[in-house]
């Protein structure tokens, strides 16, 4: 299934992709949050196995039910705001190397705020400040089923599915104001996520999705999920050692080479800038930088 | 006034202290809930000023139509989840000094991930492979309303109250395990929070607090509030500067000297230590330690 969030004038709804056509799935929630509490894509429709019913009444009622959406949508992220956006550091071989980081040992943890999780094609706002603000193409796992100490064998289990993310980073708040990541990882909108939810079963082979960034129309990022040195029943088996992670929680895989704090001089984003990106089978986003002062 | 969240067979229930007897809130937040959808100390309730609205429901009946709470109370954590959970780091100049780190020039920031939170007299569970789990003594602030970009002399109007953290921390996977602190910051049960959540009202000086934590009964922690490198007012406005700050959002301090790590040979927890700790005003806490093996 390829599951999106859209936004009405009133409220933000659940809505579905089949066959290339997109419907709301209004009606479905309704139903499903007067017997379970699950009224969005959030923490209780996956803990409640939402998927699953889903599944099952597609099957019963294909989409006779839906209500088709007709014109552009406007969408949010891809699930409802989670306990955690957890980020994977320098995942990427050439990426660690083009920030002279050394490959890791093991996987490099940070959080993302989570009031950073907006649309994937809201505005980027520059902070307040900023000089730095950079981007990252990452391909996001959202968990399923609370999980603690499982093993990677046992992940695959865990997964409700992926989603294209862009972890903004602003590399001065990240690298040189303290040496934690976080100040620099979570300010409002650094984490467009979406625009699909796509459970494991779209696709053919997680481990092989081209993913590309263009700033502009310039290419900054190309590369594939190929290139991650920790793979995805990894990183979950490893996260789930130092925290339990909650059905729709959000994990962010690292980024390829391709940053704009890699080039020589570096390049950052300006006002009116404009970052497009995807990831194969999951769908596009794209982001206008607009500076703060516009933006509160 | 000083409100905590209790457990019973079936719930979390608010409850509050007054004249140092405990009632329970239930009936107010049935109510209440039911016209703003805020039924527990959450994200919903501070947005909704539901302290004000608290305030004057106390002004007009008294504990008239409170039921006293009779017996020992099961506290959970004194506010319900929030949307973040952020730290500061080394914000004592002793403690700084004890941990061989150099003085901040600006509040250094992580988070704790949200599933840490947990009730003030939990046990506090030594992860896997741990060995090297540290307490750290805290004041938290706990936000009252949604800000951005704040100044000093605004911040005081955004804090809802303040609490007693315990920063549990462990070393090993903080330090030594690719140098982002989240990893061992956000363990499950690695944030005991309350008893209370305090108003501002009730404390004539937040910045002149004693705090302490002993292990088995051995004084480790031993200061005030007064030490803090970085004021209460300076950190929301520091951190209103890198991302929204919601109501419920709950911002730790920072510890004094006295953590295990700072001893030579350095004090790490092992299963059936006690610890203890409090901070004037703001209440007790106490935790039994034991291993992962026997809490999953």
């Amino acid at each position: 299934m390829k599951l999106f969030r859209y936004i009405t004038d009133e409220d933000v709804v659940p809505g579905i992709l089949l066959d290339g056509k997109a419907y709301s799935l209004e009606a479905f929630f309704e139903a499903l949050g007067e017997e379970t509490g699950a009224y969005d894509l959030d923490e209780i429709f996956f803990e409640e196995e939402g998927l699953s019913v889903l599944e099952d009444y597609l099957e019963q009622y294909g989409t006779s039910e839906l209500q088709a959406l007709e014109g552009p949508i406007e969408y949010a992220s891809c699930v409802a705001r989670p306990s955690k956006i957890i980020c994977i550091g320098l995942n990427y071989a050439d990426h660690a190397k083009e920030t002279n980081a050394p490959i890791p040992q093991e996987p490099i943890v940070f959080f993302k705020a989570t009031t950073a999780l907006c649309g994937p094609n809201d505005d980027v706002i520059i902070p307040r400040n900023s000089v730095k603000t950079d981007w990252e193409v990452e391909l996001a796992v959202v968990i399923g089923a609370e999980c603690s100490y499982v093993t990677e064998e046992e992940a695959e289990d865990y997964i409700a599915g992926y989603a294209v993310m862009n972890d903004y980073s602003e590399r001065e708040f990240q690298l040189e104001r303290g040496g934690q990541w976080d100040k620099g990882k979570g300010c409002d909108t650094f984490g467009p996520l979406g625009p699909y939810l796509v459970t494991p079963d779209e696709l053919d082979d997680v481990d092989s999705l081209p993913m590309w960034l263009k700033v502009n129309g310039q290419t900054y990022q190309n590369s594939t999920t190929a290139q991650m040195i920790f793979k995805v029943p990894q990183i979950i088996s490893y996260l789930s050692q130092f925290m339990t992670l909650l059905p729709g929680d959000v994990i962010s895989t690292g980024t390829p080479p391709g940053v704009g704090l890699g080039f020589n001089p570096p390049v950052y984003l300006k006002p009116g800038d404009i970052v497009e990106l995807g990831i194969e089978g999951l769908g596009e986003q794209r982001q206008v930088a607009v500076s703060w002062e516009d933006a509160y």
